[in-house]
């Protein structure tokens, strides 16, 4: 066996007898861990900054891009941000123990349902040290075990980061064996993980669509989709146009580089005799480059022809797809082809439009008349995140903490026997 | 690309263009396809027998088990049996569409979390002809469309069974198409099913360990695992013994060959003392073949020496492993290593020690003071079942119809963006 298998292996084994004690602590106890290690990242910030200037140091040496680089990098003000998010995780109501069903057979005998932890938890993701602090609240509060593999280029701030926080740990009743780092940043620590059944329950893959299709199609352990997004926006023939311009603008251009940002906008034919215009100069203005359908170019002769690649293309940019349709029908039609079931809306007036967009569009989360954006576990009131699942097991939507629990029914009797 | 990859793409892509109809239609339109379905099943009893026989004559001169045999054979009752099976989903009630939860927003957005199929659902099973119509039935129900990949045994029973459903679906609201059966023996046909990501939607294994074992290291289409079962009974030192020596028989003798039966009985010393050779004298009676610890040994001579490999067996059969403990400690920790996480179960007039059980002990269904044996659809009060799942992603234990369900997220606002 490599150095790399034993690594993982050996760690997902300590998180898994650690998982063990996870599940009987109370809620107070794993509270009372959240604020020892978002005291710790406070008090040791500057020893996590030394270690982040060395992965930036390093990443500008091997040409990251800047983007990623800004990912990456972290000040005084990003620790207290990160701490912070711990505090709001304790405010959180701990989900685990609640009576989801009670049932009372006519043998007498009482079974309940209720949330237990789901064991040992994998977030595989890449070089956001954010998602390290996040992923560790968030899998510890609902008393789960969680093994995390982050980017090679966030190595040095995760193994910073993961020390403050495991040394926290032995402070308190958390067993620190719950939360480990694999080091390894070869793809051999990621593949031995996607094949760890019996020690991960789970793996919830955080990162773009390569790493996302990546653990998919190689995993054995069962893996909670995540992330891609190729989202539409439908303007109807009766939209509002200041409410269908506010929305579309919204969904393209407040954040585009994450996954619940529009790509496509498809415009019934009649709004878009008299609206494309002034829609398109608002994006264009934005900084938006425009593709589009044949009609589209008609209308809009800035924007290029847009192929049938283009519409199956996640941006995550100032690009947007314009597509003109003949209705509803069409849109629907589009949407089934090219989406990718996480979140779709409809701009109308027309009530009966409105209620078989929401019905025949199989989504996530699906929208009437407000932006694709608010796919979210803040915007939803979960008050926390720890992704958006697109496939349908176990949780699909914004996850807060629930999605980090299983279920186990318990049954009550007086000496029961089946007949 | 192969004739088999051809026939399983080309019938999952029939499938999956009808669960979009599928999804759309009322509860109505789908129980009258149900009793049309199980009048065609009464019609056509002689058909199928004339098809079953041949499956028969071809096990029996391939030297298939007898207990086989008996599971794949069809008389006119049994066919009645499996119509009124059909009859009794009619009955259920339709998940679909139920709103589980109601968010409103404080910027005016509502949000539903509403009931939706699962879409296309892949069954991989035996030569048990009963699961092609429950499993069809549950299946359509729940507005998904079904892949069913039944045992080579079957074949020609389960082509003229579907053939028979199909044929009765024409008349219905319900296409055809959503039922589709794949006929190839191979088992090429099984290795596209488990890649088919896209196509399939989730893939239920119902079968035999190696089956079941298959189906999880070789998917990328998520699965739910289903039916392995190593189902622990403790007796504990204040266990009354009536109550304790019926459970224990019922768990192992009733049904020996299903998940829920016991495999392994854990006693504590004080009670072996006393009444371990009087439990041990009825499982003999029944025909029960005894291994059992050291210590059981001396109680019980007759036994056989259990190893860890027999802790490690799910015998579906007689044969029960015995050992002693010192107590609910040790009796946690063998059920830890050896158990499977489906049913255990703990007998004690003790509160403190059945509420640890009950907390302490990580399996889908947990018992205090009843018959392991219980962890069934029916029993629970489901009404059917597809089969019970041992995994912690989805529905866990028994599932009924809303298992074969999966949610989304209805978001109306009134021109709501993102800040």
């Amino acid at each position: 066996m490599s150095v790399t298998t034993n690594e993982v292996r050996d760690k997902a084994k300590l998180a898994r007898s650690a998982a063990e004690e996870m599940n009987l602590l109370t809620t107070e106890q794993k509270n009372e861990a959240l604020a020892a290690m978002a005291d710790a990242l406070i008090a040791n910030t500057a020893a996590i900054i030394s270690a982040n200037e060395l992965d930036l140091k390093r990443g500008k040496e091997q040409g990251t891009p800047a983007s990623l680089l800004d990912r990456l990098a972290l000040n005084p003000a990003r620790i207290e941000g990160i701490a912070e998010g711990l505090r709001q995780i304790i405010a959180l109501p701990d989900p685990v123990g609640d009576n989801l069903e009670t049932i009372e057979r006519p043998n007498g005998l009482h079974i309940e349902k209720i949330r237990v932890p789901l064991g040992v938890i994998g977030i595989i993701y890449e070089a956001r040290p954010n998602v390290t602090v996040d992923a560790a609240g968030l899998c510890l509060k609902t008393g789960n075990a969680v093994v995390l593999r982050g980017g090679s280029a966030a190595l040095l701030t995760n193994r910073t980061v993961v020390d403050v926080l495991r040394t926290a740990l032995s402070a308190t009743a958390v067993p620190k064996e719950a939360l480990q780092l694999i080091e390894d940043p070869s793809r051999a620590s990621v593949d031995t993980m996607l094949k760890l059944n019996g020690l991960l329950d789970v793996i919830i893959p955080r990162g773009g669509a390569s790493l996302i299709r990546n653990v998919v199609e190689n995993a054995t352990v069962p893996v909670i989709e995540t992330g891609a997004g190729i989202c539409h926006t439908f303007i109807d023939e009766s939209a509002d146009y200041r409410m269908a311009s506010d929305i579309a603008f919204n969904a393209k251009v407040q954040r585009p580089s994450v996954c619940n940002s529009m790509e496509t906008l498809l415009v019934h034919c009649a709004f878009a005799a008299s609206h494309l215009r002034k829609l398109a100069d608002r994006m264009l203005e934005a900084g938006v480059a425009l593709k589009g359908c044949a009609e589209t170019l008609r209308i809009v002769p800035e924007a290029s022809l847009a192929t049938d690649a283009d519409y199956a293309t996640e941006y995550n940019d100032y690009v947007l797809n314009i597509r003109i349709v003949s209705g509803i029908d069409e849109a629907l039609r589009h949407i089934r082809r090219f989406g990718t079931k996480h979140s779709e809306c409809i701009v109308t007036e027309d009530a009966a439009n409105a209620d078989r967009f929401l019905r025949d569009t199989d989504a996530a989360a699906v929208y009437h008349n407000a932006s694709t954006r608010f796919t979210d576990g803040f915007e939803f009131g979960f008050g926390a995140e720890i992704g958006i699942s697109t496939q349908k097991l176990h949780a699909r939507g914004p996850m807060g903490l629930p999605a980090l629990t299983s279920t186990k029914y318990i049954v009550k009797g007086s000496g029961q026997i089946r007949q």
